[in-house]
């Protein structure tokens, strides 16, 4: 059933201190009811979420546009540091970003967390830090699922999976069917790893001290640079649109790298070059590649390298819209990464 | 992002046999795109699904209806005797009588395959499940995760999660709210565990051979019966629904069992006396009892014992819905269960 929180059974099974437990599922309600939105007709409990698509009748064609993620061995990160806030976010950003692309306005989102033992405290800020993304995105949690299996998963251990549901119109859908060659290509930047590569990183990391202040990482620890947010691009693409800029195409860069997800959503017969040198590449990348020997060739097929997100526009509307975030949303570094080319594949020089 | 199933490179990155392993690929993609009802505009390996919900101009009022769930420790049982076939169906129909007792009808249905180490032959045994049991409901398969954890997974376990969006109509929600005293309560039967107690349900029978044909299972070994399938009630709810009949409330019968699920639906000052003689009880409980004497009140908060979904209805509506059930669904052994009375608690004598 949906929402097991609004229960105890789990916990008392768990043998956990009952009053304490009490006590964070009250603060996990709250923090649920928090995110909800006019649409919510459910509360905390039901076995399904319940949500208004009332308005759904004002578009002229409506599309749901959904999509399930989790945030990969992030979590093993959170884990060896004891630091879960940033996990619920990242979560519920990451499954953001992915219906942003298609031009959709997310509108509720449900999560799922399990590990092998339930320790409340843990569970509550995974599940703080989902409704504060909630919050922030103006996203409804409509519903959720916390799952206790000891033999599943290793001690100290946690997934969690998130999906999110929004709409769109059709006429209004982003497919990237309409980039042509010439097009400019904007990169929204991201603050570091997205959740794919964090084995990789994990590995290549393995010998450092994570907590120790870096002079490479800006004064930042390792733990910091690699459970830095995974930031919602949503701000950044409102503005772009609420001035009218014709976002052609987005893609979200995660695992294959730039190199995989252009492509995606690139008309057959076009491809894009790149210069790798216009946006900023946090340094957390450099630490993995040269700890780790990674090939530049794997580190663009493994992580985003800053460019988190990348938006194809008309070439004559670059400058307007690299203003309009600037101005609109303070984002930091936004550049024009390259153009929209004939030929397959993307060339980053 | 949605779908990593699209690509290669997480069975490259695994190490399996590529050629086996596109084979596999492709069979997956085959089975998702099977269930794809003519709502789904995009394809496997989108960033996020696409539904058309144009058809929810017809409807007066449309609520979303939204649930997230697991199948528990039941891939615990998958794993020991090495049969996935079954999972995928159980989470599908998990999820789907979730919604449906709220009265919504399921649309789609999204996925999350985890492990320690994919193994391209068992995710393509449970998706192939995930996309029958789709079929057979006349949902979509929309979108999917797999990932692969071998720092949180324990080695052979598999963790599975799925989400289904569904649609009602405000004034056709069902809520609990009109049932009043006197009303019947009909019981369809379950064929065996709902995913809830297996961690109980494993410790109780630990000592057994699990792969003997016993007498007290009718024949079938302790393994065939903790993997009977957790069966979808849309059928059967379909069917009432056809014959008009009044469906005031429906409770799924999963954790908490009949005394703790039922009261969710039940108006404030209303409970219900059931008789538990009047349905089938599957023997892998009683076994589950007596192997690890698990007291009757234990077994009641734990299990369905055999009551997997209640009715409630207007009494005099009773035998029509009988009748209705055994002649357009050929259910086996739905039974009047019990009614509705003035006073708190669900009493089962």
């Amino acid at each position: 059933m949906t929402d097991d929180r609004s229960k105890q059974s789990a916990y008392a099974a768990a043998g956990v201190d009952i009053d304490a437990a009490n006590e964070t599922l009250a603060r996990m309600r709250e923090a649920i009811r928090s995110t909800y939105t006019p649409e919510v007709l459910s509360d905390v409990g039901s076995f399904g979420g319940l949500f208004s698509a009332a308005a759904f009748k004002d578009l002229s064609d409506p599309v749901l546009v959904a999509s399930t993620d989790g945030v990969g061995t992030k979590t093993m990160v959170a884990a060896r540091l004891g630091r879960w806030e940033g996990i619920g976010r990242d979560l519920v950003n990451h499954c953001i970003n992915d219906v942003l692309v298609q031009g959709a306005r997310p509108l509720f989102f449900l999560d799922y967390v399990a590990s092998a033992v339930l320790e409340p405290a843990v569970t509550a800020a995974v599940v703080d830090g989902i409704a504060a993304a909630c919050r922030e995105a103006g996203i409804a949690l409509l519903g959720g699922e916390t799952a206790e299996m000891p033999g599943v998963y290793k001690s100290g251990q946690m997934d969690v999976v998130g999906t999110v549901v929004g709409v769109a119109d059709r006429p209004t859908l982003i497919t990237g069917e309409r980039i042509i060659a010439g097009d400019a290509v904007l990169a929204l930047p991201s603050s570091g790893l997205h959740p794919n590569g964090y084995s990789l990183a994990r590995s290549a990391l393995a010998a450092f001290d994570w907590t120790i202040p870096r002079d490479e990482l800006g004064g930042a620890t390792i733990g910091e640079a690699l459970l830095a947010m995974h930031r919602s691009y949503l701000p950044e693409i409102n503005a772009l649109r609420a001035a009218d800029i014709d976002i052609k195409g987005l893609a979200h860069i995660t695992g294959g790298g730039i190199v995989e997800n252009l492509p995606r959503i690139l008309p057959e017969g076009l491809g894009a070059r790149l210069a790798s040198a216009m946006w900023r590449t946090p340094p957390i990348f450099d630490l993995i590649a040269e700890a780790g020997s990674v090939p530049d060739d794997e580190m663009r097929r493994v992580f985003n390298l800053g460019g988190g997100m990348l938006v194809v526009l008309p070439a004559g509307q670059a400058p307007v819209a690299l203003n309009t975030l600037a101005e609109d949303t303070g984002a930091t570094d936004p550049v024009l990464a390259g153009e929209i080319v004939s030929g397959e594949g993307v060339v980053i020089a």
